[in-house]
């Protein structure tokens, strides 16, 4: 789930002016019976979340074991708080999802909440802050200069400004001890619930949610009536205000390999006779986008939704963090010429999200490498489809001179083609986007801003990142919202992923007020 | 050293129609004694280059005891057979020469003997033969179907088309063990040497060997009055004939590095905002080379020796390998339009050596990169010194837009510039070349051709590869000849690096001709 941060001032502005959400928040028994367990119980809850981040949960990379481990855990937390929870296997291969059902008698209504276990792949080498499952505490952010201190013990101090680290400590782990705590916050204050709840923890989303389709297909009839879905994942606002989010941008992916000989040769004595296969790719790559970042693979964009009217006057009315941002993140200059975000957001991108051929540095040898591989990403607009890429790319490559192939090239390929790429392609999904006036949307508006104030909470209708949530959609006919709780600047995806411990303390008390929702 | 193939017959045909090698090779006792003395001792011969092979010897990477313990176990075999040998030592942290000296009564004539006893760096997950630095044998080579077989015992018969596999088993540490078998075979036949050698095993010849030219300059005394240096390095002719060498081009290296934002950045939410550095890498290395592998970078070949009419008649008569070769790698076609092999060893190189950005395949995050890494190397043509190639790269990278730095761009830089390019140069060094009828090239052609015969004989006036070589005509003003040994398709500087047990025979019978010249 993406780290964004800029869209959220627009739409507070818009969102701020509309009188349907101008009543100031009423102080709510939820929230203040989750604040009173939380400062009763910290220790506990964090010593029962490092053991949760503790268990290894790669996306493709953990076995089945080490991710049903996972899972296990999950289902054993929400049964211990009255969840009647169970594993949903569609067979041994793809990681379980944990249900569980908690209902009300004469509830008229059903939501379901959704987490996912899995997390993104990790290089250890490239995490300072320790081990990425060996969770570790920091007295704040490590780029704040926090340093490394001991789990509390019972009875001590817990610092708000404290940071777990750990590989999904905030994406996306990061609701379930919220959740957890949430549940027992309520049965300690005695409060019931007036909805019936339906919990529903994937495990893996980090690997593109491929069998998520048919896991919501397959248990259609359990999760019928289910009225909106809470999505708890992503990250709260940059300015570390609360926010809920409505939509989100589609994604694609692919990966070239350009092929050279059929093993790497000497440099000195191949070095300007045989095809070097880096240079090529980087030809190909540079051919895709000009100098200014905007790509040029014909009828790329053909479909996308136009920008509306008042979507103009909405991005022209943003107050311009993006020199700030720049700023902060070392960038003299963005794409396009300092193209507005938000404008950048309205497309779809395309993305080189790695390179690789033979090695450099140290490990540079005097060779030309045999192939050279780019992974990319697609973060589609509304109005694409996946399947919309595959053709437009593969004509590009191949008016750039290429063979296109699927799979490794044969002997006999190689003989005939002078310039060969396969292309392997991610699985997609389409953008989504849940009306931020309908009933849904304004349940859950109303009661997160019991967590937190109107003043405070932004509404951002879209996000630039992608999640599968089109599935709960296209599948089941049901809306989502997402009801991040983690910090914006949590390393998600990256080395030194980390939770800050005041966004877990706002996030319990988010979900006892969701889940109070009538 | 190179795996060069190609060059062999223009030169082959160019000296057998001269009169001056016409006469057909004596036969010869050295070499006769060579042969008796290694069927009697094969095995003795393996186990005790088996013992050498599982020394580590990465050049960089190596500890300096590690590189040392290949100096010391070198350096008491040669005091073993008569050699005054020691280590020359210009600080702790350099590796050693190792060197000796081998003197004749009334000798009138002085040789140098050159090996290095570094190797290539390892990736050892890319070893499908076995463990780098665990010499293996196989009964052919592995792409061949050779399967792996142990070492064999006293009295148990060798298979000359056996192959021993590890890391420098080719390059450079296979002159070894043929040295000295060609040392003890001499000594036991009885027969004496007629002029004096000296030994000189240098440790960091795949590092650049950045203080060969200091070792020679404080030695200079020890080592005047050499006559000519066989230089024991790289591979015999692919046809599998034997070859000598008498030139070489030089070599210069360099890296860049582009920098995105400070940090990896969630590939949806900036991802076409942001400036993503492997793309704009890319774009870097399109901007240096056409589509046809000619160098773009303005003034890269002024100052490169012009190609004599008497050159280009003889690359004309060159039989055409190219095609085979092209079939041979699996390539459809070549740069510049399939221009012949031997006219692009006649100008410099420019040959991308590797890419990283980020991650590709299973281990591919979804982010924009924060920096894009690309590593180089040229090999100069005759006229081109090192110096000549960094003015003329900074001003290509310049013309592209790009701030230069040659260290870690710090905040005021990153602030300042939209595109920042550092560049990490390499040491380098110029070609050099041998006259193929000068005296102590005579009297080396005159004695290989008593281990081989004059037609098989491959005269090589130069290569495409590099060796810092130079610095012996440069320090010394001494000449070189390479004599080398081991089998072209040695896959050295890569993985599964290995040596034929007939080349390494040929290579005894070579060293005991070339330890009887006048």
């Amino acid at each position: 789930m993406p780290s964004f941060r800029f869209l959220a001032l627009v739409f507070a502005a818009q969102i701020a002016a509309s009188a349907a959400w101008a009543a100031p928040p009423q102080p709510d028994p939820a929230v203040a019976a989750a604040r009173a367990y939380r400062q009763a119980h910290e220790v506990e809850i964090l010593d029962s979340y490092a053991r949760l981040l503790a268990l290894p949960n790669v996306a493709y990379h953990s076995s089945p074991a080490e991710l049903a481990a996972n899972a296990d855990w999950i289902a054993a937390e929400l049964t211990a708080r009255g969840v009647k929870s169970r594993l949903l296997r569609l067979d041994e291969k793809t990681p379980p999802i944990v249900y569980g059902e908690l209902d009300a008698p004469g509830a008229t209504r059903t939501y379901g909440v959704y987490v996912h276990y899995d997390g993104q792949p990790v290089q250890a080498e490239e995490w300072q802050s320790g081990p990425p499952f060996e969770p570790t505490l920091y007295s704040r952010a490590m780029a704040d200069g926090g340093q490394k201190i001991p789990f509390p013990k019972k009875g001590e101090k817990v610092d708000p400004e404290w940071r777990i680290y750990a590989r999904s400590a905030s994406d996306d782990k990061g609701p379930i001890p919220a959740i957890l705590a949430a549940l027992d916050a309520l049965r300690a204050a005695g409060m019931k619930h007036r909805a019936n709840f339906r919990f529903f923890f994937e495990g893996e989303e980090e690997a593109g949610s491929v069998r998520l389709e048919d896991y919501l297909a397959q248990n259609r009839e359990l999760l019928a009536g289910i009225d909106g879905w809470l999505i708890c994942d992503g990250p709260t606002h940059q300015s570390r205000r609360p926010q809920l989010v409505f939509g989100i941008r589609g994604y694609f992916g692919f990966e070239l390999t350009v092929y050279g000989a059929v093993r790497e040769l000497h440099s000195g004595h191949y070095g300007n006779w045989a095809p070097n296969p880096a240079q090529r790719l980087a030809e190909l790559i540079a051919s895709m986008k000009d100098r200014d970042g905007n790509v040029l693979i014909k009828d790329f964009h053909q479909g996308t939704a136009e920008i509306s009217e008042q979507e103009r006057r909405t991005i022209a009315a943003v107050p311009d963090f993006d020199a700030q941002i720049r700023a902060e993140l070392g960038l003299a200059e963005t794409e396009a010429g300092n193209a507005n975000l938000l404008e950048r957001l309205m497309i779809s991108s395309l993305n080189v999200k790695g390179l690789q051929s033979a090695a450099v540095g140290e490990n540079a040898r005097n060779v030309v490498p045999a192939r050279a591989t780019a992974n990319f990403d697609i973060r589609l607009a509304k109005g694409k489809e996946p399947e919309d890429f595959p053709p437009v790319i593969e004509a590009h490559l191949k008016a750039q001179g290429y063979h296109v192939v699927h799979a490794e090239p044969d002997a006999a390929t190689r003989q005939k083609h002078g310039r060969i790429v396969k292309i392997v392609y991610d699985s997609g999904y389409v953008a989504v986007r849940t009306p931020v006036d309908s009933p849904f949307a304004k349940q859950v508006i109303e009661h997160a801003r019991r967590a937190s104030s109107a003043e405070e909470l932004v509404l951002m209708p879209t996000l630039g990142g992608s999640l599968p949530l089109f599935q709960f959609e296209k599948v089941l006919g049901q809306p989502i919202v997402i009801v991040p709780i983690v910090n914006f600047d949590n390393s998600q995806h990256a080395p030194d992923e980390n939770l800050r411990l005041a966004d877990l303390w706002y996030g319990i008390e988010l979900m006892a007020a969701l889940f109070t929702m009538p």
